[in-house]
């Protein structure tokens, strides 16, 4: 199940909104088989690892199937898994966690069952929630998994009085950042930190696909001229507005190639909730919130985030922007974890 | 030597303004004796040593001597033990590292030597420098060593908009802070963490002597029903005033056993330079800050901090006090190390 989590994991970043899936198949106490869910629309981590056992002549009656995911029991892209898996007359599957997907949900396990093969479900359980987390979030509440994402000094500041905030953080926590932002489906700022800030939003320090960038710029105030208008990359901007911006300017904008979603405005700011609703109508599963600190307080107040990664550096800035703001005591009942990013420190803390 | 170490640390809060010394003498490849300095004014490590192992009927011509700072070479509260060495006619001597106080800065090594003992010098000499960071700072700049202890939450926060502080950090952190108290010759705080918080400032959670206790209240201003100035708790408080705070206010605190202290203001506040030599001739040579925030930032921007001690509690109070007020990276070239507390983070910040 480990080896199976592991090949999960190289989907990252490509198989959404689909979940990480990796799958392992054992013959005579012998892996013979291999394989993992590599894109959205591609095989499941089943039939990569069937086929693979298959093209090497081997017959699969009697072997072992793992599995860290439900195998699927209904059409979608792909046939069933369970159907393929009953046809190759395996002898006992092993499954990380059932599928919480009601076009699952227990169906596929029902299925290889009555087949008459053995079943074992829950195995490493914990790793497996953990594996396809954006996955169980979205699929279970219709909502993306939110991660807030900050880079602050002792003192708690985000950014100088002159909104000046490059630097605060190490390069080694930089690069922990593009790590997350190559598996996050999206990333999300607020207009100020495209304005002063005026940032690229992708991955550079490390291998792995660029994300989705959203922006929230209720009146389409923002320059033209920022990084992330530009040509290669609006075609991955999308920019979050009220249904009263200037028409023009959406024209404009979605000519350089972005995307444009009209979402009603609350007390004359972006309604976070409607927001990551609409996102999930397009699939994404996940979405970092990378600032700035106005950005923070909506989505931090309303309890939208299931996850803060809080890198603090061991500086005093001595005045200038506040990272949370007004934001008061969120983390309650939460679970709080500590790690050293170079000279900074990483605290996670989760719901 | 690392068992001087352990045995020289037995003296913590006891000792100063001597050093923490522990000695362990050697015959024949095995340990004989042990002793080290319990307690200022007593005898010294050596001295305890020899006649442990006196007492037990060895004669020591020929063995060993290990012990974490040279031997002294003058008179003091007692005779030199470099001589004592000598009459007993070791044949060789182990020491951490030289002695920086200008009495002894060598001398004990020379006399020894002279005798014409083998002479070691400079082992584990990193950690017999850490163990004796008070005196090496109080007998090379005639300064005390200055530790800032602080427990903030992670949006910086002291304490809320109304000065109510209690309770920001977690119990196994406030044990800590329990612990330095029973090391550090002396807590300072401002008056209005007097005021606000009434703190005794005594060690509870841990064993261990109380420290002195410092407040620098320049116009006299505070509230004498506060628990440092109770029976049994004034005769270990010490005020720092101006000259020209009310004498009779003086005399009233004398007369419930506190010791008062005129220093002068500069710019209306206590100079902290002139605070920190005078708490020096009373033979105090170590100081654990313990707030509130106007305190910390005079001795911050002045550069009279060698330590600091952040508690992080991974909490946001959206408001309140700052813990460090306008300070501005006063970290540069430090070296930062973290810790778990309980649920918060321990940062320690060095010079």
């Amino acid at each position: 199940m480990q080896r199976c989590l592991e090949l999960a994991r190289k989907g990252t970043g490509f198989v959404s909104p689909n979940p990480l899936v990796g799958c392992v198949i054992v013959k005579n106490g012998k892996v013979i088989a291999e394989g993992w869910h590599k894109e959205y629309g591609g095989p499941h981590a089943e039939r990569n690892a069937i086929n693979s056992a298959v093209r090497k002549g081997y017959t699969l009656t009697g072997s072992e199937l793992y599995v860290n995911l439900e195998p699927c029991a209904h059409f979608g892209n792909t046939p069933p898994c369970a159907e393929l898996i009953v046809k190759h007359r395996f002898k006992r599957v092993v499954i990380g966690m059932k599928d919480p997907y009601h076009k699952v949900a227990g169906k596929g396990i029902k299925l290889i069952k009555k087949a008459g093969i053995e079943v074992k479900v829950n195995v490493l359980k914990a790793e497996c929630l953990e594996v396809n987390k954006f996955f169980i979030k979205y699929v279970t509440t219709g909502l993306p998994y939110v991660m807030l994402k900050a880079a602050q000094t002792l003192d708690g500041k985000i950014a100088d009085s002159a909104f000046r905030s490059k630097w605060i953080s190490s390069p080694e926590s930089r690069k922990l950042v593009h790590e997350f932002r190559a598996s996050y489906d999206a990333v999300l700022v607020g207009k100020n930190t495209v304005k002063y800030d005026d940032p690229s939003l992708n991955v550079r320090d490390v291998k792995g696909r660029d994300p989705l960038r959203i922006v929230m710029d209720p009146m389409l105030t923002l320059d033209i001229n920022r990084k992330i208008f530009k040509a290669g990359m609006a075609n991955q901007t999308i920019v979050l507005c009220s249904p009263a911006a200037p028409k023009s300017k959406m024209a404009k904008l979605r000519k350089l190639g972005a995307g444009v979603l009209e979402v009603p405005l609350k007390a004359k700011v972006i309604d976070a909730d409607f927001a990551l609703r609409k996102l999930s109508t397009l699939g994404i599963t996940s979405v970092m919130i990378e600032g700035g600190a106005f950005t923070y307080e909506k989505f931090i107040k309303k309890g939208l985030v299931d996850e803060y990664m809080i890198f603090v550096a061991p500086k005093l800035m001595g005045g200038g922007i506040d990272a949370f703001g007004k934001s008061f005591n969120p983390f309650e009942q939460s679970r709080v974890s500590y790690y050293q990013s170079g000279p900074d420190l990483l605290i996670n803390i989760r719901r």
